[in-house]
């Protein structure tokens, strides 16, 4: 093996458990060899001049720097009038595509089974772009802002995607039965952008058909991509098939290789501090960046030792249905790390 | 027993397998005696003075004196530039609260059991205001409306519903951390009126968590009550829970009584007119329409006779695992009514 040049990545341990689970994915990396060096960083907001919020600068410098973050759970928000944490982050980087493959686990049991897709949400608009207004009394509006641009961006980065991923289909989702302009832009960008990747099969849907037909045979989809709000909702739907928040990696993708992996669970205060925490959701995150790091051979290596362990079942954490400890069960797929080598 | 008044229902059989399921139902109905006179209407738009898409008069004319509708599926749209049929019956009628039970069939095998729950939908606004805009050429806007009248007004329906119904808990679905100001003025009128009724648990949820939580474990849901797309979502996933829109009854309400009651399901063209059809979702909307106008003993029996059948899998449509003809399903079905008087 060539000695890899070691790679910076922004490590934003978040709160609550997020330190322990954080440690966990460092200690893991660590028996893996993983060319990595972790820039630690606080990303709790601060106001800026003329009183924006803004997520401290050694953050923001580190991340231009390294470009890559992984970042562990945190509160949000943390008090009234103070901005959601993700949703900064997401805007301070440009991150437009949230990505989150959704594959059953072997030996955790849910009632669904081969379940394999990745759900491609466009992050930076549509229901999201904040833009609301008191129009009367009483009666309120909320601007659902779709560009052009955006769409086209995600569409294509969901056909790259696929493409890059050995994957067969995309499925754009919608409602432009009912929004004919906004749902209806989008839905016209990803099929100009199907045009272009004739090896993938582009199929389109209603969010209340996919919605119906995940729950019934989820194994039916491949790569689904979509506007902010249904992605926020598919995504968590699709988490929830394979196990939930606690094993479901994502990641935040912008232009020129910047991106943000994380856990989307919860900071889980009740356990924080009790090494009582299941690492696997951001430990597969981090095996996603590894991935995007070009770093194939250790993101096969970490997720095959979490998946064996977690198939073993020897050494569980509680809410995989086990009884150990986050250090044990860290340990255990440590020692799996080093066997694979 | 006294012999009941008859009571008059705007019967739409609809397109493609419509006619053959509202032939089925009413014949079922015939079985159990039960009091009411069908008047049946076409409902296809035409258009009006000055242009306006609008139901034909004699349609609307039987449904302002009967109050009460009984619909089939109905293609849509019929042709480019044509309204949505179900859009514009909600419409005419101020159809505000679309109600859909999901309750597992015995019998009827999908990944779920003891699913025992009821979605309520804001059927008027929200999402569905038809308002849009081009901003500047690739930027669209939709606008989301959102009132202080319509939200009460929902969660009224929803709360006396529960209480109606023997129901214990009502959760409010929404996106206010997101949608501060539209969404937030939908949970604040749910607060409100959840205080007006303290014999019924009142929580609140993220639309995103509920979709997770609800493929975990559906049974931990009562009523949900939520605006216009969030219902459009989770009433469709709901119904996938329990084996999909072909056994799923729903019903749109309206004020003063008058409701349309229908199957949600397609016209499934593929097989029209070839006595393959399954009139289940069809026939358990009109079993809630007899709860609605009171006649609540034909509504047992008829429904009771409709799970027995279900359950004994003996005569079922093929959709339903079996291979018996929509005749015969239906006969199977009269001659439990029957014997159940
Ligand atoms: C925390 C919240 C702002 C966020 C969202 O609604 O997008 C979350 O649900 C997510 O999916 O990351
Ligand atoms: C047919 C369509 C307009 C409709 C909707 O989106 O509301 C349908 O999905 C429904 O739920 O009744």
């Amino acid at each position: 093996k060539t000695k890899k040049q070691m790679q910076t990545v922004t490590l934003i341990p978040g709160d609550g458990i997020g330190p322990e689970i954080s440690a966990a994915v460092v200690k893991i990396f660590e028996s893996a060899k993983a060319p990595i060096r972790w820039e630690e960083r606080n990303v709790t907001a601060i106001k800026g001049p003329g009183g924006k919020w803004m997520i401290p600068p050694d953050a923001k410098e580190s991340m231009d720097r390294s470009k890559i973050g992984l970042k562990g759970p945190l509160k949000t928000p943390i008090a009234a009038g103070h901005p959601s944490m993700n949703l900064l982050l997401r805007k301070t980087f440009d991150l437009y595509a949230n990505v989150r493959p959704c594959v059953s686990i072997e030996g955790y049991k849910t009632p669904y089974t081969d379940v394999d897709l990745v759900t491609i949400r466009e992050n930076t608009e549509g229901e999201y772009s904040g833009i609301e207004h008191v129009i009367v009394d009483g009666v309120v509006q909320s601007i659902k802002l779709i560009t052009e641009n955006a769409s086209r961006r995600i569409a294509e980065y969901a056909f790259e995607y696929a493409r890059n991923n050995q994957r067969s289909s995309v499925t754009a989702v919608h409602k432009a039965n009912i929004m004919r302009m906004s749902d209806g832009l989008f839905l016209r960008k990803c099929r100009e952008v199907a045009e272009n990747y004739k090896d993938i099969k582009f199929t389109e849907m209603y969010l209340d058909t996919v919605c119906l037909n995940m729950v019934q045979d989820p194994t039916q989809f491949d790569v689904l991509v979509m506007p902010n709000l249904y992605g926020d909702i598919l995504s968590d739907l699709c988490a929830g098939l394979i196990g939930g928040l606690g094993v479901t990696p994502s990641g935040n993708i912008g232009a020129n290789g910047v991106a943000i992996f994380e856990s989307v669970h919860g900071t889980a205060p009740d356990i924080a501090g009790l090494d009582l925490a299941n690492p696997t959701a951001l430990l597969l995150s981090a095996v996603m960046m590894l991935r995007h790091m070009g770093l194939h051979e250790y993101a096969s290596r970490i997720q095959t030792a979490c998946f064996d362990t977690i198939r073993d079942k020897k050494v569980l954490t509680k809410d995989l249905g086990g009884n150990s400890k986050c250090s044990e069960f860290t340990s255990e797929i440590c020692h799996r790390v080093q066997d694979l080598a």
